[in-house]
């Protein structure tokens, strides 16, 4: 297959990329650096990173970003961070990159443990997590072609849980296997419109 | 209680609007009529609705809207009008709303089955839906002075029945009598940061 990874040099990006590179053309998009540039934020942005990469099997999205602070301090701009980046770049992702795929591809979105149980500071991050988990079940009902469309959506991870422990007191990290899998799941499998829960 | 319903000549609203009335000081916000007129959409318009009307002991938003079509038909600008009126026009009511409440006051947004199980043409639609169902999750956290938040999430009500029916092949309709049991369980219980579902 040849499998897009938008993200692929991030955190968790870069653990699924080195996965699916075995036994797959995998290709990197990244803000800064990969195979080729792409700000998700920016819809122009998605569409010349299609232009240039044309068709592919698989799509995945493990990159986004919000805006984390007390719900006292979140400005109306501050929202939009998120639903420009995590929330529409997604969307953008997959209502531009349909054009791209070929018949019985995947498109993989990620959100995260948020969406369902959300901690303090992430009146943003939970909101756009959230309405990725309906979308995705929304858009598959109208894919066509066979083409479908899942949602990782992770805990915190091994590999991020030092950076993260304190806003998430008691949570289990996340081992990368579970990580590799939960998109493996996506990608390889037969599941639409679903979304991939990933929290022990 | 002093009770602010926006939304509250809507097919939806109105019907609730009449219960509170009979034991309570209702202040209707509307788009085009009310006792205070206020456009969701804009932050600005729900500011100077609270400057208007001072504290409330509840606030109810039964208003807001998103663009229902094919996935393949909406455009980015679209999802915008959801974003802007149903998904922000709800987090700015809860922005603003929170220094306007009295202590052990409530806040209640309204939301929809899209959110868990949506149909053709929803993609925009449930996903500001499931946004907020997040949304409310994460800010209940944080609220102060025994403030509490919660969504009203509906299947489709009795009274709208007819117009969306066609939509939601083999949904039951929602008689009255739950819809208006829903605001009343948020407004007078004790839940905080719950999504009182009433699908059936």
């Amino acid at each position: 297959m040849k499998i897009l990874i938008v993200g692929g040099h991030g955190t968790i990006g870069k653990r699924v990329a080195v996965h699916f590179e075995q036994n797959h053309e995998v290709i990197i998009g990244g803000r800064t650096k990969g195979d080729v540039l792409v700000d998700i934020a920016e819809s122009a942005s998605i569409q010349k990173m299609f232009d240039q990469i044309g068709k592919v099997d698989a799509i995945l999205c493990i990159a986004g970003e919000a805006k984390w602070a007390n719900f006292k301090e979140l400005t109306e701009e501050d929202y939009y961070i998120g639903l420009k980046s995590k929330l529409m770049g997604q969307v953008n992702l997959v209502r531009l990159g349909q054009n791209y795929l070929n018949p019985n591809g995947s498109i993989t979105l990620s959100t995260g443990i948020l969406a369902d149980d959300p901690v303090v500071k992430t009146a943003s991050a939970a909101m756009v997590n959230g309405g990725i988990h309906s979308f995705v079940q929304a858009v598959a009902l109208e894919m066509e072609q066979g083409i479908r469309i899942n949602a990782v959506s992770l805990g915190v991870v091994h590999d991020a849980y030092e950076k993260y422990k304190d806003y998430f007191p008691g949570y289990n990290p996340i081992p990368t296997s579970k990580v590799i899998n939960a998109y493996i799941r996506s990608v390889q499998g037969k599941t639409n419109g679903k979304i991939i829960r990933t929290y022990e």
